[in-house]
């Protein structure tokens, strides 16, 4: 937790706030060892980051004086289009995009995508967004990632696809295509990273019709959630 | 599992192989629903890479009649000097650089490593060994990392540091450092990262003394996971 978020309920009034949960209590008792006086860096949720001086500290609240001086980070200029990871790895992937600042996620379904990670408790909103929140918290940035889910493939790519690819670089992350993944690029970017095992071959090509460009990071097939970071490291 | 890796004790002749594990043979049957006759990818431990035709399947053992034609992916020209992570996400870290191609890593201690976690049975030969070969197998790779443990930062950094660092170029990884995280090199590097919180300014001054340049990944502050993929995949 390099970063106390204030959720919209724990203001006071304009510069004051108070965390009460339990969680960020005991982080700061016992990692942060914080003390009254001392100064940690906060950020209102959706909003500016600044710094708080905790006014008082107990078992059950904590209080803080809050400045709010700064911009949160500049988010990555993508929409991720992910297929349905496996539960364990869907919470860490979540995690992982939070942190690198992706604010953008569809969650797709496709043939590989076992239909049963869709019942998945890990899909409540409540579950995906303490992850997210996990991942802003651990990044320093304020604005949680929006998600969408699409669990119809076929419906998805044909009604509601082509729309989102208005304006965007559509890439599409699969080992054997084509072009090596660029670096260093600015565009807004659409990019689509497939489930373990891989898109199938029907699919891959629904996404080079709409226009997708098909890029490859080498001979290496990684986990989703180690190929989802190198791709955006790559990319941005 | 994408690859078959066959250990030296697994092979009756040059050309025939048998496994008897069960995690292996249960991924077999449940994840490739392999049957006598198919082909899978394989690869000799340390070795070269093929193919394997299932000659045999049962709850016990499986053979394989094996051709192998080609070498392993490239490993990245790189040595990573990594403090220490807590246990949870050392067995991680070791499945994602072992799956990147990465083959040297140091584990050391710094400040702000923890003592205890030089006492976690993560750190047994065998358990490391494990994650290693996961990460092979998935990435479809052969040859195991090489891990060496540093319990003391001073006695390292002084007395075996600076031959490491013979014919390397030093890289530090560290949030603030003057230059941003270069892309698409080639040279043989020496790349430091640090723990949770960081390294302290003593340390940090001790590898800029050697010659390492320091960089950064930006303003956000990642997991030691997320950095290692991050950075790996940036730089190479």
């Amino acid at each position: 937790m390099n970063l106390i978020l204030l959720h919209p309920d724990e203001w006071i009034d304009d510069t004051h706030a108070v965390l009460r949960d339990p969680r960020r209590l005991r982080h700061l008792a016992d990692v942060h060892r914080a003390v009254v006086g001392d100064c940690l860096t906060v950020g209102a949720l959706g909003g500016r980051m600044g710094r708080g001086e905790l006014l008082s500290l107990n078992d059950t609240e904590a209080q803080f004086r809050v400045t709010l001086d700064r911009e949160p980070p500049a988010p990555l200029p993508v929409h991720l289009l992910l297929a349905l990871p496996r539960p364990r790895m869907l919470a860490r992937t979540l995690e992982h995009v939070s942190a690198l600042g992706v604010k953008r996620v569809t969650l797709m379904h496709t043939r590989r995508v076992e239909k049963s990670y869709w019942q998945s408790p890990e899909l409540k909103p409540e579950k995906m967004r303490q992850h997210l929140l996990l991942g802003l918290e651990q990044a320093r940035d304020t604005r949680l990632p929006e998600i969408t889910l699409e669990t119809r493939f076929k419906p998805f790519v044909e009604d509601r696809l082509p729309a989102l690819l208005e304006d965007q670089r559509g890439l599409l992350a699969h080992p054997g295509l084509a072009r090596e993944c660029p670096r260093a690029i600015s565009d807004p970017t659409l990019l689509a990273i497939g489930p373990e095992g891989g898109f199938v071959d029907y699919e891959v090509d629904r996404f080079l019709e709409l226009g997708f460009e098909g890029i490859h990071l080498g001979e290496r097939i990684l986990r989703v959630e180690t190929a989802v970071t190198a791709l955006l490291a790559r990319l941005f």
